[in-house]
């Protein structure tokens, strides 16, 4: 790899190069934190947008029509659709863009998908050092898509500035989806196919479950009146500002989609005005540090022929009975000289 | 924790010290390693067995009817049901046991949640240790429910001996729960429901993919014709031996468990015989001590002051634009004299 061309290329614009970069840092080639840091400087104009929710809620369909809407908007946007579930290229699934076909010809929309393959660790760290590198290209809003409501997920939700929560109608009987965890993490909630039976229930479940959170963890519960034209209800949250909101939207039909649109960007300005993205930047950044750190260390320790040879004669020791696997773990590492010294 | 009482607990066959000593675990307490390493030595009897598949596949109420006939089969079993989507307490979700409440009552029968909420590292790893203390305790069989059939999955899955996946007619549709990762990590396929329209195209849709895979990674695809009464069909895996199957079961109706149960067994024979059981535990034993290693070292990590301090410092400059997180992180590694020396 010629970092310096790369960086060269993506300050020029050219997508070529930009392509490129994200494939060295998504498989993890030599040098690419060396690329990350060069690029460094050039991150945190975008505004990163998680759209999370379960398999069928119409997340891409949603993200393609957002992405035209914004792009009435002007601005430049990157779609970055994540599937935590498969631990392969995301080829076959999410891959098949076929669907955000009305703006994947546009040179200012830029679409890649990604799986858990990545070989440098945790998928959420690639993800969000992708988005750098969308970020450092000039996209100024980067879209990341996930499927699913787990803790991957959330853990890659957490990497964007707003998480929207994408339900359906259907989802009602899988209260499941709305656990704690989740809720706790979303900016906003998403109802799409509006137009079918249970929707406005759906809804009403989610202000329930934001009441009991309200309840719970927050002082003042206030209703909320800005968006009521998509049947929305929301919750103050007491000094912080921001009434999580919930939305209709038909991704069929395309209703209710420039309305989510202008949620988003309230919720950017709301995020640049009360300083809560700093704050938010400041908590990715310290958790993108540490992890960066334990993946240095995990590939360090692996590369050591003094760990494998270690390993190797402590699993003879194991399989007779002499060792367990906790004793030839602290072996190893107190063979290599690892572990932190106070 | 007094870790000598609890360990002369569960060799006595005390619940209650077997039930503290799993919590012991789950939350990592101090001593907890030692726990695992002394009770290492009783661990290796049992046969593990992963059951995964999409939620609402029956999964649940399929581990009952396992456990029902194990029991009449004179096993005594335990069911570690794992919801890795579910970042905290199992309560509500896999909490709720009360479908199991047949066998719930049988001291001969132990039941236990796990979230994903623990402190200690991956969800694989402490399902792991969990299935070490029941295999100690002197369960001969030992359930791993997941939900969800994804990369955490997975992971969890190849903790146990046999991986059976469970579908649904409905599954059809989502051919994606099928994907290379998970075909390849299943030693039995069971189409559940087997009532509905549509479970026999299941059926053939697995065998498709089970040949699609076989032409792609195998040299002899043979037909089997050791289960036709419930529908099966397989492939013999050249060099291996094990025929994966396909079952039909209908819970609800009862159908087809004392099959898959002789499945089952037929595996664990297969397993004993083969030598396959053994080459499976020294992969499993290796990645176990991988990642104990890992675990100590990030736990280790983080607990060192000057850590924390070269952290927040280098986030400060990361904050003025004088540093990257690449560079912090190195400093981190170099600064606790961190790193492999090679």
């Amino acid at each position: 790899m010629n970092a310096s061309a790369l960086i060269e290329g993506i300050k020029a614009g050219d997508t070529a190069s930009l392509a490129r970069a994200i494939s060295v840092v998504e498989n993890g080639d030599d040098g690419f934190e060396e690329l990350l840091s060069e690029i460094h400087s050039l991150v945190g104009n975008a505004h990163r947008i998680g759209i999370t929710g379960p398999p069928g809620a119409g997340k891409s369909m949603l993200s393609e029509l957002i992405t035209r809407e914004y792009r009435s908007r002007d601005h430049r946007v990157a779609v970055v659709a994540v599937d935590p579930t498969s631990p392969y290229s995301g080829g076959a699934l999410l891959g098949d863009r076929i669907r955000m076909e009305s703006v994947a010809l546009d040179p200012d929309v830029y679409i890649r998908s990604m799986a858990s393959r990545g070989a440098t660790g945790g998928l959420a760290t690639t993800t969000l050092e992708v988005c750098d590198i969308l970020d450092a290209f000039g996209f100024g809003r980067i879209i990341i898509e996930t499927v699913g409501v787990g803790q991957n997920e959330l853990a890659i939700a957490a990497t964007a500035d707003t998480s929207a929560l994408i339900l359906v109608p259907e989802s009602g009987d899988g209260i499941q989806v709305l656990k704690a965890g989740v809720m706790e993490a979303v900016d906003l909630f998403v109802v799409n196919k509006s137009d079918r039976p249970g929707a406005d229930r759906m809804v009403q479940e989610v202000q329930v479950m934001l009441g009991f959170r309200a309840g719970s963890a927050l002082r003042n519960v206030k209703p909320h009146h800005g968006h009521q034209a998509a049947s929305t209800e929301a919750e103050e949250r007491s000094g912080n500002g921001w009434s999580v909101t919930v939305l209709l939207t038909s991704a069929t039909k395309e209703e209710g989609i420039q309305q989510l649109v202008d949620v988003l960007e309230e919720h950017w300005t709301y995020l640049n005005q009360s300083g809560m993205l700093a704050t938010r930047r400041e908590a990715r950044l310290e958790r993108h540090v540490k992890e960066v750190v334990e993946r240095t260390l995990r590939n360090a320790l692996w590369q050591d022929s003094r760990g494998t040879a270690i390993l190797n004669e402590g699993l003879d020791d194991v399989a007779n009975g002499s060792a367990s696997p906790y004793a030839v773990a602290r072996r190893i590492v107190d063979g290599l000289e690892l572990g932190a010294k106070k």
